[in-house]
């Protein structure tokens, strides 16, 4: 996003919070830049209006009896409001008409670890389960709070794939408007996902960039008023419902930290967000404090902080993203910086693989643990797989993979060399030729 | 399917159970006529060997204080194993290595309900929560456990689509070989669905029937030793999965029977076994007893059940089907005249709706609740729209639709009505003058 852009929008961002300053949304004490440090009270801003580095909120955690608080969570409901007193959600949120994710399984996966060799105890993360099928759920759901809190009354984004239907689903069921921007020649299955929840859809004439450059504007333009882009000026909430995920594993571990965790990255958002979830079980007692390791995994053909990682740069350097895994084809991740430093304070590490790897990896999960995932599934097993065979990823420690979408949405992928065994007449002689028997 | 082939079968199976007579299955006391009342041993047989009827599970179900029940349920895991006391599985089962399925959202649809007209409370069991996001995954998990009991070491089934998905995904995880049959021309994409899992798929140079055909001589052939068919010859067991859709929606409810539900009618087996858990849940003490009306729901192009319901006829005759709603298109139900009994004797119909109205249904659904159903959740919620309209549903009491699969899967259902708002250039110009803006 260009800095022009960015100074006008904080700017008049900071008109809005100043209207808006008396929203209370949970635990959350304010925004705080995480460059400059500066606090900004709640309001739809997402980039500093000194630095114009990005914000993120800020709470007032619960303090006292781990163990109180701990009873608390383990009462609530089996989806992500379960953590309301660590979301920037007020605390009926529960009651409130959403799509209630979270909460997916933590599967033992058992069959894939002996193929992998690990002996420490392998778990996938697995978030196909949620509403729409994606872990963008978590994160729309939250946004949605927040777009509520501010009185706005159409949720919007630019999307490519799995936002846009969480959005248009998650809108429809909290009764606001949507209106979600694609580039118009997205494949029509995409297209099908986006608009079945009867929010208005708008094909934009260009790419992804050209649909973005046209959201920027619109959120600087009285056109766009009363509109909440879940991931531009609501971003700073928005990313705070990946911390969910970092709090499910804990406590379906039985609140233990997770000794290696392997992370999609696609902006980093989610990664970063997983670590600052973890710290805040360590800072609250709820889990004990002993070191974890955070691994990012990307696709060769988007691979920047992979790259700077394996080079050992600071800076992340923009590639054009040229992949099967397009749910993470993000060429200039915002986060990317951010996850280089994650990976190397707790000792992990960024790795990518090519696109035949991540469709072996896709088959691999299905065909030991029955779960069919997205192609960012097929990143992360993959990335897992060589990190272990390059000795990064220590096979005698317990680790969680993320699957943070669905097979059936990425079809595409995996369909040229997915197929039967064999076709045959209707008959027993034809079966037993085939040799398939016993 | 032909007396001659039962009958060969029903003597085969007999024999086998002999030997696998030792066999205990949780509460499961033995397999049970649905015609005669002739009691067998638990086996992998199907068809009485007196009177070919239908073979069920019998039960000796826990007797004593419901309140303790109902504690050890609310104990258990969320998934249905959680019902495991009053399932043909082994107490342990919850430890096995399976997809653990089921405990789906039952969600309260206050935005459709206001369409609808509905004032007693509507509410929406959404099965594509599942791991496979069908309710298959509910029946494969039991017959899983009923194969691994009689000892066998590979599992199929026939199919269109979701049950293959189903059979492969728990297979694989659960540690059986799996082998899967589909017409050979089915459509690209469930192609992919039912091969990523890894096990074998046959495609068989014929229609559906062709397919069914087929297996039924495999079963009876040494070809066939060591397989188990979920729906064939582990049926019994594999039916009793939809039980646990009563108990989840009566424990979802608190612990009380709804007053109506709308329920599709493919084989009719669904329906008959939620019926057979309400009636559990009664006996048990689980819930009050209390009248409840059942509803069958069926599409115009496959309506052998409410042709018959509406005409007052006892006897279903079968059809060819030709409907979107490829998932319920059986032209001969096996449990047709069951589900009959059912709807006339708690008060309840049979409906059917056309393939637009599949398709209006299924919007009205993403557009009110978010929620994306596949053609058989258009024909619930259709049907239902269409009962109240006829006064044969009753607005003001507590109902629910049950959605039994994911939208994903029949995306070429919705395909054709389903596209952008409007396309633009990416200018505000160009945004304004679509109109969409406010
Ligand atoms: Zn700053
Ligand atoms: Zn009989």
């Amino acid at each position: 996003m260009r800095r022009k852009g960015l100074a006008s929008m904080a700017a008049q961002a900071v008109e809005v919070t100043e209207n808006a300053s008396s929203v209370t949304l949970g635990p959350a004490a304010g925004l705080s830049c995480r460059e400059c440090g500066e606090r900004f009270p709640l309001g739809p801003i997402f980039a500093c209006a000194t630095c114009f580095g990005p914000l993120e909120v800020a709470y007032e955690l619960p303090g006292g009896d781990p163990e109180a608080l701990r009873k608390q969570i383990e009462a609530g409901p089996h989806n992500i409001w379960r953590y309301a007193p660590l979301l920037p959600v007020p605390a009926d949120v529960a009651g409130k008409p959403n799509l209630n994710p979270g909460f997916t399984k933590l599967v033992k996966a058992d069959n894939l670890a002996r193929e992998l060799g690990v002996t420490g105890g392998l778990y996938v993360k697995d978030d196909s389960g949620n509403p729409t099928h994606s872990f963008k759920d978590r994160v729309v759901a939250i946004a949605v709070e927040a777009a509520r809190a501010f009185g706005f009354t159409t949720l919007s984004c630019s999307s490519t794939g799995n936002l846009a239907g969480a959005v248009g689903a998650a809108a429809r069921r909290a009764g606001f408007r949507s209106c979600v921007f694609i580039p118009h020649d997205l494949e029509a299955g995409k297209v099908v996902m986006a608009a079945v929840y009867g929010g208005d859809l708008v094909g934009i004439e260009g790419n992804y960039d050209d649909v973005n450059r046209f959201c920027s504007e619109l959120i600087g333009d009285p056109l766009g008023e009363g509109w909440g882009f879940v991931n531009v000026n609501l971003r700073p909430y928005y990313g705070e419902g990946s911390k969910t995920l970092a709090y499910e594993i804990c406590e379906q571990l039985g609140w233990r930290l997770p000794d290696q965790i392997v992370i999609p990255v696609a902006s980093g958002s989610q990664l970063t967000k997983i670590d600052k979830g973890l710290k805040e079980l360590i800072t609250l007692g709820l889990v004990e404090d002993r070191p974890y390791r955070i691994y990012g995994a990307q696709a060769e053909g988007c691979s920047p902080v992979s790259t700077a990682f394996k080079a050992g740069h600071d800076v992340v350097r923009p590639q054009k993203p040229d992949t099967i895994a397009k749910s993470l084809a993000i060429g200039n991740p915002a986060d990317g910086p951010y996850v280089l430093d994650i990976a190397r304070r707790t000792g992990g590490a960024v790795e990518d693989v090519n696109d035949e790897q991540v469709v072996d990896a896709i088959k691999l999960l299905a065909r030991t643990e029955g779960i069919f995932a997205e192609t960012a599934g097929g990143v992360t097993v993959g990335v897992t797989k060589k990190l272990i065979e390059a000795g990064l990823l220590d096979p005698t420690l317990s680790t969680v993979i993320l699957n943070t979408g669905d097979g059936l949405k990425t079809l595409d992928a995996v369909a040229p060399t997915t197929g039967p065994t064999a076709t045959i007449r209707p008959s027993l002689d034809a079966f037993r030729s085939a040799g398939l028997a016993g």
